[in-house]
C-alpha cells in the first residue's frame, strides 16, 4: 500500500462511525470539533520502540491499545471526558502494511473502550516505530490540577500500584517471551503492564472533590514529588497500605526484585495518585496511603511506620 | 540537564508569558484552554531528521520554527486562528542541551510570529530526531474543506509554487551547504524553502467565501488531486499562471532541473490552493491558475494552452 492507501486502510478501522460533535474527521487539512460549553483538557505522549514497548512481546495490537490508554490517562488525571484522539504514527521502512493495520485495531480497541473518537493523524518514516497520541478531552467540572494539595489533606490512589512494573520485569527476565507461557499467578501483573486503562471514570468521580491529582506514569514516588513540588506541600506515604495484586511480595521476591524499588520506581500502573480533605467522602475505588503535610517536613516514606532511610530509587527518567 | 531540567528550560523558552485564555499551560497532566464560542479546527504533523529536513543545511533553530509553521499550515487551509501549540520531541540520546534549546527558540519564533501559545508537550528519547506538532484553532467562520468545489469555480493559489523545492534542490546540490554563500539571487528560493509562512491571514479571509481549500505540502498536482476527489469533481491548471520568484525559470534550468516538475511535484511552499465561485470577489493575494469542471474531464494541465502528456511527477510520498 502507498502512504494515501494506507491512511485510507487506517480511517476504515479508527473511524467505523462519526459522533455528531465530530464536523470534520480524517481526511481534511485539519479535524473540526463542534463548540463546547465546557473547558478543554489537551495532551500530548508518545510510546517508542525500544523506550515505551517491546516488540518481542507486545504485540502490535498491545502496542497501539495500550499506547492510546497511556495517552487517554493524562485527561483521567485532569478529571476529563475524552473526546478526541489524533495519532502520528512513525513507521519504520520495512514495516508490514499488516502490521500497520494490526496497531491501528489496538488503537481502535482503545478508541471504542473510552467513547472517544479518531478525528486525524499524520504518517510518516522514521528510522524506529513511533506513536505519539494527541487526546482532547472536556471538563464538565473543575480540572483536576496538580497544585491543590494542602496540608492535613489525605494521599489516595486509585488502584494497585507496583503490579505493572513487576509485570514488565518477569516479562523481560523470561525466555518465554509470550505472555501465555508464563506462570497464571503471574498473569494480573503482565496484564497490568500489557493493558493498563486510563481511570477516566475515576479523574470524573474526583473532579471538584480532590484538591490534587495526577496519573503515575514515572512511578510513585517521582510523580508525588511533582505533586508536593507544585502544591509547595510535603507528604508521608505508608507503603504497606499501597495495593496490590495477589501475591505480588512473594512474586517480586521469588524473582530477586525489591518490592519496595516496585512500587515507588515502577510507572507504568497510570493509577490515580489524589489527595483528599480530611473531611470529604471517600469513593469506593480509593486506597489511604498517605497524607501531606508542611512543605518543611519533606516526603517520607515508610513501611509499617519504619521510614526507609536508602537512597531512593528514582522515578524513570528517559535522558 | 535530565528530562525535568529540560522540560524546566523548554518551557522557559516556549511560554514567556500565559494568554488568558488558556487556564492550565505546560506542566500539568493536560493543558486546559477556556470554553470557546467556537467549532474548532485540530491537526496533527510531524517533522522527521532526512526526511523533512536536513541538518546539513539546516539549523536547529530554522528546523523547529519550519516544524512548527508546517503544522499550522493545516490550520490556515481551514481558515482556524491558531489558539493553541503542543510538540512532542523525540531526541537521540547524543542530541546535546544546547540543540535542544535551539529547537525551542524556533519553535517560538513561529509561536510568537503566529500568536499561538505552547500549551504542552512530551519529551522522549529515540533513535531520530523528530518534532510531532499538534495545533489547535478556532473557527469563527465556516471551516473551509476539500468537497465544496464546484464545476464553474475558478482555480487559485496564495503564491508561488515550485520556489521551495527549487530552494531545496539547490541546498542538497551545492557543495556550499551554507544558505549564505549561495549566490544572491538564490536567496528567495532558499528562504522559501527554511522559512515557509502558514498562510493564516490568507485563510482567514477566504472562511465562508472559497468554495473548497488546502494547502499545498505534497506538491501542486497531488493536493489538486485530494481536491478534487473531495469535492468529485475535474480541474484545468494552467502552469504559465503559477506565481513565482524571479529568475524561477532560468535558475531551474540553470541547474538541470525541470521547472514544470518543481511546480507540479514539489511541495513546501505551503501556499494555500482554493476554488472561488465565477461570481465572487477576488482577493488581492489569490492568483488564478485554473478552473473547475465536471468530474468526467479528469485533470489537466496545460503550459500556455499545451497540454503535458508525459507522465505527470506524483507528490512526494511517504512509503
Amino acid at each position: 500500500m502507498n502512504e494515501f492507501e494506507r491512511i485510507a486502510a487506517i480511517e476504515a478501522i479508527l473511524c467505523p462511525n462519526r459522533p455528531a460533535h465530530v464536523k470534520v474527521g480524517i481526511g481534511d487539512d485539519a479535524a473540526v470539533l463542534t463548540a463546547s460549553p465546557h473547558p478543554q483538557a489537551i495532551s500530548v505522549d508518545s510510546a517508542v520502540d525500544g523506550i515505551h514497548f517491546d516488540r518481542q512481546f507486545s504485540t502490535m495490537r498491545q502496542v497501539g491499545y495500550r499506547a492510546t490508554v497511556t495517552a487517554l490517562s493524562d485527561l483521567a488525571a485532569m478529571g476529563a471526558v475524552p473526546s478526541a484522539i489524533l495519532a502520528n504514527l512513525q513507521l519504520p521502512a520495512t514495516f508490514e502494511d499488516t502490521e500497520v493495520l494490526e496497531l491501528a485495531r489496538g488503537q481502535a480497541d482503545a478508541s471504542a473502550r473510552y467513547a472517544a473518537p479518531f478525528v486525524g493523524g499524520n504518517l510518516s518514516s522514521g528510522s524506529s516505530l513511533s506513536i505519539t497520541t494527541t487526546v482532547v478531552g472536556q471538563l464538565p467540572k473543575p480540572a483536576l490540577c496538580r497544585n491543590g494539595a494542602k496540608p492535613g489533606d489525605r494521599l489516595y490512589c486509585s488502584g494497585p500500584i507496583g503490579d505493572a512494573a513487576l509485570g514488565l520485569h518477569l516479562l523481560r527476565a523470561s525466555s518465554q517471551r509470550s505472555p501465555a507461557l508464563h506462570p497464571p499467578d503471574c498473569a494480573p501483573f503482565i496484564d497490568a503492564f500489557l493493558s493498563p486503562q486510563a481511570r477516566i471514570a475515576e479523574g470524573m468521580a474526583l473532579a471538584g472533590v480532590a484538591t490534587a491529582c495526577v496519573d503515575i506514569s514515572d512511578g510513585l514516588y517521582q510523580d508525588l514529588k511533582h505533586l508536593c513540588l507544585a502544591s509547595q506541600v510535603g507528604a508521608h506515604v505508608e507503603l504497606a497500605n499501597v495495593p496490590h495484586a495477589a501475591n505480588f511480595q512473594r512474586t517480586a521476591v521469588e524473582n530477586s526484585l525489591d518490592p519496595v524499588a516496585l512500587v515507588l520506581g515502577g510507572g507504568d500502573d497510570y493509577q490515580l495518585l489524589f489527595t483528599l480533605p480530611a473531611e470529604a467522602t471517600i469513593p469506593a475505588f480509593a486506597a489511604c496511603i498517605g497524607a501531606i503535610h508542611s512543605r518543611t517536613q519533606g516526603m517520607c516514606v515508610t513501611v509499617h511506620g519504619r521510614p526507609i532511610t536508602d537512597e531512593l530509587p528514582p522515578g524513570f527518567q528517559h535522558f
